[in-house]
């Protein structure tokens, strides 16, 4: 199909729509390395993994061999709402960086979560109604993830109880506000509602949390009592799983248009929207059907890819999850306070890692000032203001558009454009204002933080 | 086509997107009476207009007699990097409500101004460039128009004023913040930049300021500097000429896959939303060629079409605007500080109040711990968290289709959803905690400000 008939935004029809999620780690050689149980340090069996997740979802976490799962009709059902997401051609972008490079974003903004975490979300929290729970806990950091389960669990009447880091909590009280109008229960974590929570409140009176500290009081909150589940919105397999779903789309939309992506770029915090995105395209390239050169942009305050370690690690900082094996800046790692936004996890997806450190994704790191120069370049000019967290792919994408200019390459970018950041203004108003500032950890800092990590490695 | 095939969004292709604006006036056999110069009490002349708004602009607004107006190429590109808007069917709502109607609604949110208001910022602003103007000035309340304004001023590189009401600008912050990042100009109203605005600060210093105070700002801001013209959001004709193209687009929809809607409805305060989404349908009402029952929902506590006068009044608080027959509560009308949200312009868009005298379209006023109980109840079944100002459709429409389940009637419903409520959540707090009140204003308030009307009529 000829250029000229590319729209600027490509929706592909309902029926268009994938009725299966990918799984990549069956096209995987390299499997990423197993879930390992904290206090046995034995592999996770799919029974220990159930007291914290639903089984069905227990069950995906540990399928590495399944390539195509089922999209059960109440989940399709639910995406029809607010999916297919476009992709959109930057037509707009392109002219104003005067760049041979065709630009391609898949936009996954346009629902009240305000991001793709609604896909997984939906997932986990039908899996969790259909095994007859009443209701599920998670943490949240930016909110993107809390108001996503909160619509999900809204939508399908299930409990819905978010712990949501400090900072955040009182820094962003519409974030909460939006969960709390879809019946969510928020509390600040760290709460007096868990004993991990009391106990670091003890050792740190003042702290304003952290999201490895939500992810423990959330864990603890399930797992003690009767009929709830832990849900998790990044980092996991299953949610790799799920978000395959943009990718899925993404490649659809790609084929019946006759575009072939160079370069695939996607912002990293815990990796799920990154392998969502990639996942199908990766696995033509591991099937040696195709070949893509993917970036993944992390933010340099918080480094795990191109400045963290492969080893298994904590997910949570109150050590109650399985250890995972991932590249990871140790689980006591916090991002600097001037770091604005999400992507502030100190680990990354097991899968993501395992296709990192088989040198098959690159991996950059930017500054945040940079980013958000990029986002409000790209609001000016494409209309979309953009979550501080996907500005980070659209700093690359402009970088490697640029970059097509001086060589005077036509390369193809599609890049992820994960949500908006109409609850991220105060982080504007300090860009806004020459007010925000970058920092980059020390050397020392990250050795002190890897030098806690498990005994396991 | 039959009912199965129909999808969860309707989305047109580009090329089927309009090519041409509707302009209801032409097929309107009472027209809209002419704007009055304040001072001469006679017709506005078109030189006259041209000192306040763009000479193409003012041309538009005079012409009530060409029923199709070219959309420029420029204006079709910007439109199609967030148009066209999708047409949803509720099937959820429908289902959870186990009403035998068929809703359907327009979705308007999907851009970052976060409503409908974009498709006319985009026009003035094209027209105010192509004029050789440096910018525009404008007020803006709940500040979607302000911020779609500074979108398209961001887009086409013109200096953009916007005149916020100051409880608006400083309980909004985060709005004023989205305008920033876009490069306008946010001055709270009443200001000491102009006349008016000194004059009213002096009159009433606590003020916490008003649209109709801002419009005067705005309009002196335009009108005593070189290379700057005044630019409005709604109320008047030319405004929803540019908003039928969500009319345009939603009766392509409905052609397209055979629905037939029995009743149209659409939140009204200065009437572009529901005046652009009528425009088309109307226009086959009036030429006979289809029957519609067209509902404009208004708050009962800014009632202007319900218990409001049909007569000639001020637009602004500083009586500088022309005069324009319209359904008011006269120009000191002011709803009670209990009132959230838009839809507070004490008047109404003269296309809309013809229309409503000639008995061509219903109104209804509503309540607002009413609305955003709707709105609570939409946000949670459809996905969507919807703005104070569309759920007044919500409401209403919620209302025909529980008549339909009454009556056990499959009608067909569509309602305008102009926008998202995601720079609202304070008035959400205060639905969620219980907090929000109701106000209708007594007769005798509305007799006392209808009291002062000018002398014209």
């Amino acid at each position: 199909m000829s250029e000229k008939t590319i729209p600027y935004k490509i929706y592909l029809e309902e029926n268009e729509m994938p009725k299966q999620w990918y799984n990549v780690r069956a096209d995987m050689k390299n499997k990423p390395a197993p879930l390992m149980n904290p206090a046995t340090h034995k592999p996770m069996t799919i029974e220990e993994l159930s007291q914290v997740f639903c089984t069905e979802l227990a069950a995906q976490e540990l399928d590495d061999t399944t390539p195509y799962i089922d999209i059960p009709q109440e989940i399709s059902d639910f995406y029809k709402m607010y999916r297919p997401s476009p992709l959109v051609r930057a037509y707009c972008l392109e002219k104003a960086l005067g760049t041979p490079a065709k630009i391609y974003y898949k936009f996954e903004g346009n629902n009240t979560s305000g991001s793709h975490k609604l896909n997984s979300a939906i997932a986990q929290a039908y899996y969790a109604k259909k095994q007859g729970l009443k209701g599920v806990t998670t943490e949240t950091g930016a909110g993107q993830w809390g108001t996503a389960l909160s619509m999900a669990c809204a939508y399908l009447g299930l409990d819905c109880d978010v712990y949501m880091v400090k900072c955040s909590y009182e820094q962003k009280p519409f974030r909460r506000e939006v969960m709390r109008t879809y019946g969510a229960n928020v509390t600040p974590s760290p709460s007096n509602k868990t004993a991990v929570g009391r106990k670091i409140l003890e050792e740190f009176p003042g702290t304003t949390g952290s999201l490895g500290c939500a992810i423990s009081e959330a864990v603890e909150a399930a797992t003690t009592r009767e009929g709830y589940r832990y849900v998790l919105g990044s980092v996991l397999s299953q949610v790799l799983l799920h978000q395959s779903v943009i990718g899925l789309e993404t490649m659809t939309a790609c084929d019946k248009y006759g575009i072939n992506p160079d370069i695939i770029i996607g912002c990293a915090g815990g990796g799920s929207n990154l392998g969502g995105l990639i996942s199908p395209f990766m696995g033509r390239k591991l099937r040696g059907e195709a070949d893509y050169k993917f970036i993944a942009v992390e933010p340099a305050s918080c480094p795990s890819l191109t400045r963290g370690k492969y080893a298994y690690d904590f997910c949570d900082t109150g050590m109650v999850c399985p250890l995972q094996k991932m590249y990871t800046l140790g689980s006591g790692f916090i991002p600097s306070a001037n770091h604005a936004g999400g992507l502030r996890y100190h680990g990354m997806s097991g899968v993501v890692s395992q296709l990192y450190d088989d040198g098959l994704i690159d991996a950059v790191s930017v500054e945040q000032t940079s980013v958000f120069a990029a986002a409000q370049k790209f609001a000016r000019i494409e209309g979309i203001l953009p979550a501080p967290e996907s500005s980070h792919a659209i700093k690359v994408a402009i970088d490697e558009a640029m970059k097509c200019k001086e060589t005077d390459e036509e390369k193809t970018i599609v890049f992820g454009l994960t949500g908006t950041g109409y609850f991220d203004m105060v982080a504007y108003q300090k860009f806004n204002d020459g007010e925000m500032s970058d920092y980059i950890p020390t050397d020392e800092e990250i050795a002190k933080s890897l030098a806690k990590l498990p005994k396991i490695n």
